[in-house]
């Protein structure tokens, strides 16, 4: 198995010195891996956690990476200008997205074996003419041309110790969120999710919950109709192509340590719906997982954290629990 | 300290085995209480538990009751059928209202502190004019000419051990949830809640948050704009009238551990953002409150459980939190 790759993410935000922390850190559960980023940057991260300086091998291209566990690898991704922890700068834009774009191609051309992405600050990035909302959109793009035989994403899922939710909608106002459900689109996201739940997680026969979108998922029509027109029909739909889906429960009653024992993951129609179950339950130890992409990425699931950058707080439980699971899914893949 | 009524709810329910569960079960800790409902039919309901037949004094008239800890004493309201456990018939709605009606009057009266009601079935009342969405509407209309000096609700809060969650609509299809939200529905909320945080919880500077409505509370007017024009307005009108009220917060990272010690109650803007973390912490042992009315009131949060009544495996945690609960806020208001 080859490594993983970590791509930095925003050089003044907390990725680095999650880095350079479970780096130093390392031990025999800790998945190897490499860094793409500034070798420069992340010895200053390490600095400023008052942690030894690590022995780097910085190279500038992935097939010089080795992986032996007492040097850390740099695939070499120079910033414009020294980092300012806390306060982000967008002439450093591009060296974040070259260290996506490097990850990337390092996982493509077989160096890598999954990405694992340190967190990126949109508003930054799009002073830099980049043009998608976040990673999980630019890593579609970066892998349109690969071959892909089952159900193409990016589906978000949020993953913890005892929670996997999946969403159908992500950023979209409240409002809106009614208009952007089709029996089309769950159905899609629930093909996209049951062939994630046997490929990368390894569950045979997965169960998947539905959430309605309505009060007690509507009351049978009382209150919104959404349940009757768009998301039963999605369900049977599913059901009808093999997978275990019933129809649209209580999202209310969906999320407590019995009901959480009845799925194996859980699709949420809006942001909130599932990431307040998996916030409330697993807010340090989260993962973020893009499923239906022909490559393995995870990411921690919190933003850059400026306001704590460079002080030595961050903890480094859900990049952790990141490294962790690509390590699983790519296993998976390699096995498959 | 008068006892609490108690009334008895849908007798094809788990109601009556909740009562004569926790009347049989009773302890040091269980507040005093009188059963509003049918005797015989309390019977029946110990006796499919298997318990003793408990001693019982009924009444036809709230002022002759009288609690002393050997006897359960009975405002009697007779059935008109004998009841079939989970076969609710409408032939039993009247005596399901009246019993309703009797609690609030006993309360009315003085002999009773507080009101706390055991689940109906909103279906089965509708086939005999119960012309109310559920308990709270009717509630509030029976409570309407009674003098009230603070702000009048009613509004609906789940509390739990951890967490205490109101909400600014309730029953609304999602989609229709941001046409209701108004600055002055959610400041006359967020009065209620802190109001009520003080007189029935004994908080006397009380911390409230606002959940806002879109994803990452609309990312400052990117994801939706009901947080600038709506919401944080409310919030500032809110912190004019002395409130510790923070401007709309992301929903999902108001709900893990160290995020509720920040706040006393919450508001949620509809049925699911303030029931998924309640019901995923305190799935068991939420209760009901009605915030606002003259009266107090509590119920469990749950239904009428149709599916498990007369089987003995009915839970009665929530029940027993919500006589607990509805003691205390009793007292709190007798001492005021």
């Amino acid at each position: 198995m080859k490594p993983l790759a970590v791509s930095m993410g925003d050089p003044a935000g907390i990725g680095l010195e999650l880095a350079a922390r479970v780096w130093a850190e390392r031990d025999g559960d800790t998945p190897p891996f490499f860094f793409v980023g500034d070798a420069d940057a992340l010895e200053r991260a390490s600095t400023r956690l008052g942690l030894a300086t690590p022995a780097l091998n910085v190279v500038d291209s992935a097939d010089k990476i080795a992986v032996d566990g007492e040097q850390l690898s740099i695939l070499s991704v120079p910033l414009a200008m020294e980092e300012t922890p806390g306060a982000p700068d967008p002439v450093n834009a591009d060296a974040t997205i070259a260290a996506i774009e490097k990850g990337v191609a390092a996982v493509r051309a077989g160096a890598a074996s999954a990405l694992v992405t340190l967190p990126i600050a949109k508003a930054v990035l799009h002073t830099a003419d980049f043009g998608f909302p976040g990673h999980t959109e630019f890593l579609d793009h970066l892998t349109q041309d690969m071959p892909w035989q089952q159900a193409r994403g990016p589906v978000m899922m949020l993953a913890g110790p005892s929670l996997k939710v999946a969403l159908a909608t992500i950023h979209t106002p409240l409002a809106l969120v009614s208009k952007q459900l089709t029996r089309e689109r769950i159905a899609h996201v629930g093909r996209i999710v049951g062939e994630a739940l046997r490929r990368d997680f390894g569950i045979e026969a997965p169960r998947i919950a539905l959430c309605g979108l309505n009060p007690h998922a509507g009351e049978e029509g009382n209150i919104g109709r959404e349940e009757i027109e768009v998301i039963d029909p999605a369900a049977r739909s599913l059901r009808g192509e093999g997978w275990q889906v019933a129809d649209a429960r209580s999202a209310d009653a969906l999320f407590h340590d019995e009901a959480r024992k009845t799925y194996d993951a859980v699709i949420a129609l809006y942001h909130d719906q599932g990431l307040i179950p998996i916030k409330t339950l697993h807010f340090w130890d989260a993962v973020n997982v893009t499923l239906g992409l022909p490559i393995v990425r995870t990411s921690p699931d919190h933003g850059t954290g400026f306001d704590i950058a460079g002080k030595g707080v961050a903890r480094a439980d859900s990049f952790r629990a990141a490294l962790k699971l690509a390590w699983e899914m790519a296993q998976r893949r390699a096995r498959a």
